[in-house]
């Protein structure tokens, strides 16, 4: 059972105004920057975690962290989401209005997963089920924590042909941000096809939203794994986000940014192809170090 | 009682030597990527959080960490640390072996506190304590945790001179990072006194961990609170840093990159200048909007 994606957002949900001066001008001016607020997801009526995220699709970013998390593993086990939506503006988001950051109104989305999962979360070792993060590192109060069952992933031939599509992916993904341009300072994540075709495109302050985002998209759709997609992220590959593609079986990674030691070392191990400094004429495929 | 900063690192600590094959090369190179590895941080025997971070100051970042979720309130209250040190290699960071990266072994880095400071922190409710995670954020599960109690800040005075000093920060910061000249991917955070000289600089894979070594520094040194003196970033002003700086009473904070709409606005109702955009002629000081 498929689930509706958000509608597109007026830009507006994502920005908000400011008062700054510049240097070198005595003037008062507006500026505008990236909204950031709390989004509490609670799953059966239980709070599971809270994020800080850009609002706008938080339909996709519940549903993209539940799989990241291993909380949902197949088709049929998200029974619905229950949010802000921009049809019912909280007075909070998008305007001029302050926020009280003492206290931390936020957001709340309610998800319902089938009796069976939500059963087999409620068996996990309550310290894990509480650690569980959005960045999937923080929070976890031991090591072994990290560890996390992954699908195999299909390996892919990275043929040259390939490789020279790939450099044009982070332009393409660079044109379908919007919040970007007003702001300067937002990072994306994209699905695409082996063929280089763009699937999704979303846009978070915080990079590992914006690929929950991205592959809650496709969970939504249920539509999973992604066995033959690609993800693109504006930034660098870091461990987290490589554990969130792998857990979608994504066989490629693309970022526009450094990969960690880590990444490459996940990436790498699990048979997915990673490729860093991806850009026009440039980008480096990760190897296996024997 | 002040207590030992750890020693200057050799580069190699926080790098890996990584294959791979350049767009356009059919050969094998090698290339240097930044470290990432968990460290898993225990007070008094018992495990607190794991964070992602780039190994080196491991002493520096615990005792920020600390200092910035309201562990550490006042001075002689860190009596140790034992963690991983430069002079007794593990083995695996630094050099060309592989970690295996489905056990992550990682490194453990033990403080010892005060007992009356370790009561009250039991005293907290198990939720909470469990919840505790570096990124200020991730982790929490109920939108009120993220809350805390924060000193006051003394308001200082952005003069035009204290601008003009401002936009070159960013440089003086940039010049003292050793390995992004290597890996072009690593965060960075330095103290400045207000004179503009730099005191401390650190760089971590992870931004929230590059200002906890920054501020740990001055726990370690028992010289806090940061009442005159300057935070610098090299990237964003999120929600996490501008409350990690306010936590230090930190009256100042200077981010190369964008600032969030929290950022703006806890650090504008707090009474702490944010200056961002921060480059030689340009920069933007946030008003507090009426």
């Amino acid at each position: 059972m498929s689930l509706p994606l958000e509608p597109m957002y007026p830009l507006s949900v994502g920005l908000r105004r400011v008062s700054i001066r510049r240097r070198n001008r005595p003037d008062i001016q507006q500026d505008v920057v990236v909204v950031e607020e709390p989004l509490q997801i609670s799953v059966n009526g239980k709070s599971l975690v809270v994020t800080m995220r850009t609002p706008g699709h938080d339909r996709e970013l519940a549903a993209g962290f539940l799989w990241a998390e291993g909380v949902l593993t197949g088709p049929g086990q998200l029974m619905s989401l229950t949010g802000p939506s921009p049809s019912t503006p909280t007075g909070r988001i998008g305007g001029d209005t302050q926020i009280r950051v003492r206290d931390f109104a936020g957001d709340r989305i309610d998800v319902t997963i089938t009796e069976e999962v939500a059963g087999s979360v409620r068996a996990r070792p309550e310290r894990e089920f509480r650690a569980t993060a959005a960045c999937g590192v923080c929070g976890k109060t031991e090591i072994a924590d990290l560890q996390q069952d992954l699908p195999s992933i299909s390996r892919i031939d990275t043929s040259p042909a390939l490789l020279e599509k790939l450099e044009h992916l982070p332009d393409r993904l660079r044109q379908a941000q919007k919040l970007f341009d007003a702001t300067g300072g937002i990072h994306a994540a994209g699905i695409f096809d082996l063929e280089g075709q763009l699937l999704c495109a979303y846009e978070d302050i915080g990079r590992h939203n914006a690929v929950d985002k991205a592959i809650g998209h496709f969970v939504l759709l249920d539509h999973m794994p992604l066995s033959d997609h690609i993800l693109v992220v504006s930034g660098r590959a870091g461990f987290e986000l490589v554990q969130k593609a792998l857990k979608a079986a994504i066989p490629l990674m693309v970022s526009v940014g450094a990969a960690s030691s880590l990444a490459v070392s996940m990436a790498t191990e699990a048979g997915m192809a990673l490729y860093s400094f991806a850009g026009p004429g440039k980008g480096n495929l990760h190897l296996k170090d024997e």
